[in-house]
């Protein structure tokens, strides 16, 4: 009875990737699972370039440096990084637990580490009846091939940088532009709303404000119009091939309620000394953790993570003594791929 | 009723300069003492050019760059350092506690975050009656003006690094030059090795192994003859001016035990979540703190240094609510010199 790995990370987030460090160090290879499509968690996906100053040993570091020295870090393990799914389920079998993810693929672990932050991220959607029949077809959170929009009726709908940063963009390509937000006054760089400001004024994008998403029509998945109400209760009707919803991203805690390991609302509880769940073999770590006095900083997750993967090895090895050593003596071991 | 700071940190190690770090971040300056003459604890004493690689995100830093980067990250903060003393005793006072070190200066602070390591650090002294006489007129631990011991008969006792250099060096200024090691074999850089039996062929350095330090002639501080042991109790007799024992440095909780704070073999016990010992006020973190399930890494250290640092700011106002923000969120507060 063995296990696809010894060790799963839930999340790539900062933590997360310091339990992959760790693993390795004490020999145990892990696969990586996370929503998102790249590693780095909010790190990466909500301020990359914002300065951080509370790592221990670096003065200031962005969230992407930060991320990037972490992916240096444990480069030596070679973890295997399974992104752009959420674990959907976590069941147990005889030498461990088993994930299957949103994809469907299942992968099996002797221990599993829950570094998820907040929840899986996605992109809010908004509460329009039957949206997800346009989903992928005429309704986009992101744009990943902007040529596909060329001549096309773009709705975008939002009031940050994406919505502006898109609106501008697709400006030069698309049949026309239009920009639905519930307040007249946008937060986005100011440089970029000078800009919106003066396409508006040449009628090249047109601004609908206050108003809000209220429907789509279309059938098969093609839209024709996208339906919007102002403050006053009148409906207006958008003509649209494409709506870009840029509301930002949600967190979803949602399946993790699922696993059976007692999520609250602070998260879920573990024994602070080994970060340990209910359940033998499931560990939580970084902010999604849980105990009397915790203080949510990035470095305590990394603590934290150290502390569960040396219990995660001693649940796997329970007739193993632990030869502990620092790295400074034994340098960081080499795994077999 | 004041103090003359908030808090005082003991120990300049990576830990206790996170600590000050935590301190600054909460608006709270801190004064530091350490034994050693440097800040760095360990990490500068021990291995300075050994590089660490389990520091997260530092796939790879040296002892002295760590502590270089704690440096930078601790100046916005302008800690006082008070170095060269070890804090003999802690009293209560109204306000908080009254530090009294070894050079007899005072200070008082509201709380005080013990991260002491393995104790105050000092040269290992060999067990040879009435040394402390000869010490700093004819007994050096290190050597700090090279030039005095020109003309001079040396001994140095020891088989690592330090006393094979200091031979090889002052075998170009001293009259004579004996090495006394209990072991025929050294443990010392190969090439170093190479040229001290280099230098002994010539006989510009006497090798006197295997010998162990076994008395000291002389009187009012003046060294006359150093007498050393044989394997067979056979005792020889070296005309010295100077000896310079090497045997590395020493660890000493001595003092802590007299603090009234319960100092066991696995060091001081604290409350995990706040790393609080049995004295209001006084935090002990890093390696002398001790709890169930303990993990002696610098990276834990870290943690709790956070951990007691926000439960010292609590303890220290605990009529204010803590308003918990990330560094991202405010960046570095200044604090008023």
């Amino acid at each position: 009875m063995t296990t696809d790995f010894p060790i799963a990370v839930i999340g790539a987030g900062p933590v997360g990737l310091f339990a992959v460090f760790q693993a390795g160090m004490l020999g145990m290879r892990a696969v990586v699972i996370d929503a998102l499509e790249a590693p780095g968690g909010q790190c990466v996906a909500l301020y990359p370039e914002k300065p951080i100053y509370d790592i221990p040993a670096q003065p200031s570091i962005t969230g992407g440096g930060l991320i990037d020295n972490l992916l240096r870090q444990v480069e030596p393990f070679a973890p295997e990084f399974r992104l752009g799914q959420s674990v959907e389920s976590l069941e147990p079998v005889p030498a461990g637990w088993r994930l299957v993810t949103s994809t469907g693929a299942a992968v099996t672990a002797g221990a599993v580490v829950i570094a998820a932050g907040v929840g899986a991220f996605g992109p809010k959607r908004p509460p329009l009846a039957g949206i997800e029949a346009f989903e992928g077809q005429s309704v986009f959170y992101c744009v990943s091939r902007r040529a596909e929009f060329a001549g096309k009726r773009v709705v975008i709908a939002g009031g940050g940088d994406s919505a502006v940063d898109w609106a501008l963009s697709l400006s030069e390509i698309a049949a026309s532009v239009m920009v639905v937000h519930r307040r007249p006054k946008f937060r986005a760089a100011p440089d970029s709303l000078t800009k919106m400001q003066a396409l508006a004024a040449e009628g090249r994008i047109e601004l609908v404000v206050p108003y809000q998403l209220h429907g789509l029509e279309g059938q098969g998945g093609r839209l024709e119009a996208v339906e919007v109400i102002g403050d006053d209760g009148a409906i207006r009707r958008l003509g649209a091939d494409i709506l870009l919803p840029f509301f930002g991203l949600s967190q979803n805690l949602g399946p993790i309620r699922d696993w059976g390991i007692g999520v609250s609302a602070e998260g879920i509880a573990v024994r602070q000394q080994d970060c340990a769940t209910g359940r033998p073999g499931i560990y939580a770590v970084g902010d999604i953790a849980a105990y009397p006095g915790k203080l949510k900083l990035i470095l305590t997750g990394f603590a934290e993570a150290a502390a569960a993967v040396h219990a995660a090895r001693r649940h796997l090895h329970p007739d193993e003594a632990m030869h502990f050593t620092h790295s400074t003596s034994k340098g960081v071991p080499v795994l077999a791929a």
